[in-house]
């Protein structure tokens, strides 16, 4: 089992934007973001306020831009022609000042040149001009164009998401089992997580780089009344009996991550529990049905809609039915009436509609399914039925 | 013991970003930065694909505005004046034609309005317009206002990032007791980690709520040989007797974090890894001598690298000696050649020189300080000598 991309599979990438930036006409590009820039290299790195670029140049020859502290990791692992450094950020000359460098050494002045954003940014403190500001150039916008190659997914990243699901099923599991009243969620959750990070890296050996979290399994707070907020964080909640609990668990698989949401029950669900419960599972059921290759996103969405509303509880619900998943957690596409992308094979969503009834808790599964020919294979494979749901 | 920051210093905070903006003759502004909201607002939240926006209106009225699923949250825990919600993103209509409904109801037509960026952004898949095209008003930008506030830390601020030390402390104790030959890193670091997050949590007790990772201590792949690339990533690597450890330990506390790194070695220490160790460690008693209030932050970095220079190791070294730390892992300003801010009482830093030896190991201890009005306080308490550093 491989539980990388290969060098070939990224070789691959590269040419495929490089067919696209000639179609449509773009001589050259340079690129900022983080996920892309893994995606086109497997360069993984942990970004900050030092900048970092991608520059595909007109002779199809690949740039890396990187701090100092990153020359001889990428090196080792970026697939690219050239490496470049600077010292530092912000250093005495500013890191945008090399870039620059790089783009008058490779003829950018005067070209038609592809940006995926005007410059770098980044939370942590940097400050920087744009590339408008470093030449003299035509710039375009090719923001998504590497984010829409990222929709379909290639037999290698589904085989990493199904690993993904492999030790998400476990972590959850193991969450099950040791959701018990009385109990804090951090211990219930630090204890399943380690036990299947344990299980995880012990089968699978050093061939398995995590590129983010190992196997976990989390509520982050959606414990007992608090699960009605969708988005709730990690509270530090005590467990106690017949509260609902909204659960999260997944691994990281050489940067690939897969959804896996369950609600449960503690010891007992009563009837009004129940009854959410249900028309939870009967949407989810509905978005299953609905997936189908050559339908928009928006379909889907208005299936599930069309089945909250005629079941009475449209006040119920605030957020979509799901999302494209890979690199990132969340990705375009959406399962959102506002989304009019086809549905296509190879394509990998949640499928994760929820209820939110204030006062008594939250409603949502999720499962990761990829789009076939037909219709959905499901890769996520934990029990969704009511008796299988309550924590003993 | 205070394990949040009260509604009442969150209010300051409010007021004190107010008084600027009329200082500068800025009507009102709007905010995208998922931590400046959450250092405003005490508000913190999962951001995605779904943008938040918080808007300061002429008459000191606040506004946040978030998707639906995060209503009921942002009501219970924002302190804010007004909650506005869209329905979902891309949704029908799309997130940023509600907030120019907020902009045009709150009269900021033809005012001075201040932005931190152009408009909401997000790698998770989001498209949408900037600000400029939603309104007419004068933009200016306010980019890096509300984290030059958060430069100098409060007294509430410096308690978390202490109550932070104490766990990281805990959590590196156990990954050195843990790091023996022949077991992995994630071994080791969920081991540690885990027992260190389960203290945690039975000592502070529900009032404890981590906005972030509970007790931790890592490697990130700085095991042996692969210490040496100073921002590696986690690597399922196997320890063996003599290897060089980089490591890395903290907790999160309320969103604030703190940074304690040990250059640690399995076993034993060999002559030459002793030298390497011996410099570092020069190295950061010069940067611990030379913070100083009044002085600018350039000038320890220039006392860092003159250590370097007549140690003749300037070519083993790749990046500045430290940060600012607070809410985020790193922050502005930066102990560099590049950063002329002058060091305040109240700014924490992390002091680590770093020096890397290609095919031996990487050098590099952490330690977070305090400015005082004479020097520094030392947050961090682990040891530091040589002799303390090794695993037996």
């Amino acid at each position: 089992m491989r539980l990388s991309i290969s060098r070939e599979e990224i070789l691959e990438r590269q040419q495929k934007l490089y067919q696209r930036l000639a179609a449509e006409k773009v001589d050259c590009a340079v690129l900022f973001s983080v996920t892309d820039i893994f995606y086109l290299t497997n360069f993984h790195f942990r970004p900050s306020e030092r900048p970092i670029a991608l520059v595909l140049d007109s002779t199809q020859k690949t740039h890396l831009l990187v701090p100092h502290l990153e020359y001889d990791h990428a090196k080792e692992y970026a697939n690219v022609d050239h490496v470049h450094y600077y010292p530092e950020y912000p250093g005495l000359r500013h890191p945008m000042e090399y870039l620059k460098d790089i783009l008058i050494e490779n003829k950018f002045e005067n070209k038609v040149v592809g940006l995926d954003a005007a410059g770098y940014s980044s939370s942590k403190g940097y400050r920087g001009p744009k590339v408008a500001d470093l030449i003299t150039a035509k710039l375009e916008t090719i923001a998504g164009w590497v984010e829409e190659m990222r929709f379909v997914k290639s037999e290698a990243e589904i085989e990493l998401i199904k690993e993904s699901c492999r030790w998400g099923n476990l972590a959850h599991r193991l969450l099950q089992k040791y959701s018990k009243p009385g109990l804090s969620e951090i211990e219930i959750t630090s204890k399943a997580s380690t036990e299947a990070t344990m299980a995880m890296i012990e089968t699978l050996g050093p061939d398995y780089k995590p590129h983010g979290r190992t196997a976990y399994a989390i509520f982050r707070g959606q414990v007992g009344k608090m699960s009605a907020f969708p988005h709730a964080v990690t509270q530090n909640l005590i467990l106690k009996r017949g509260d609902t609990l909204v659960t999260g668990a997944a691994a990281d698989v050489w940067g690939y991550h897969s959804e896996l949401e369950r609600t449960m029950f503690v010891q007992e669900v009563s009837k009004e529990q129940e009854k959410y419960f249900n028309h939870m599972y009967e949407a989810q059921e509905v978005a299953f049905n609905a997936i189908i290759p050559g339908v928009p996103c928006s379909d889907v969405e208005k299936q599930v809609q069309a089945y909250f509303k005629e079941s009475g509880i449209t006040h119920l619900v605030s957020h979509h039915t799901g999302h494209n998943i890979g690199l990132l957690g969340h990705e375009a596409p959406f399962l959102d009436l506002g989304d009019e992308t086809i549905i296509q094979p190879g394509m990998v969503f949640t499928v994760e509609p929820g209820i939110y009834v204030r006062g008594l808790g939250g409603f949502r599964h999720s499962d990761t399914v990829l789009v076939t020919d037909t219709g959905i294979e499901m890769l996520t494979f934990y029990p969704r039925d009511l008796e299988s749901m309550i924590c003993h």
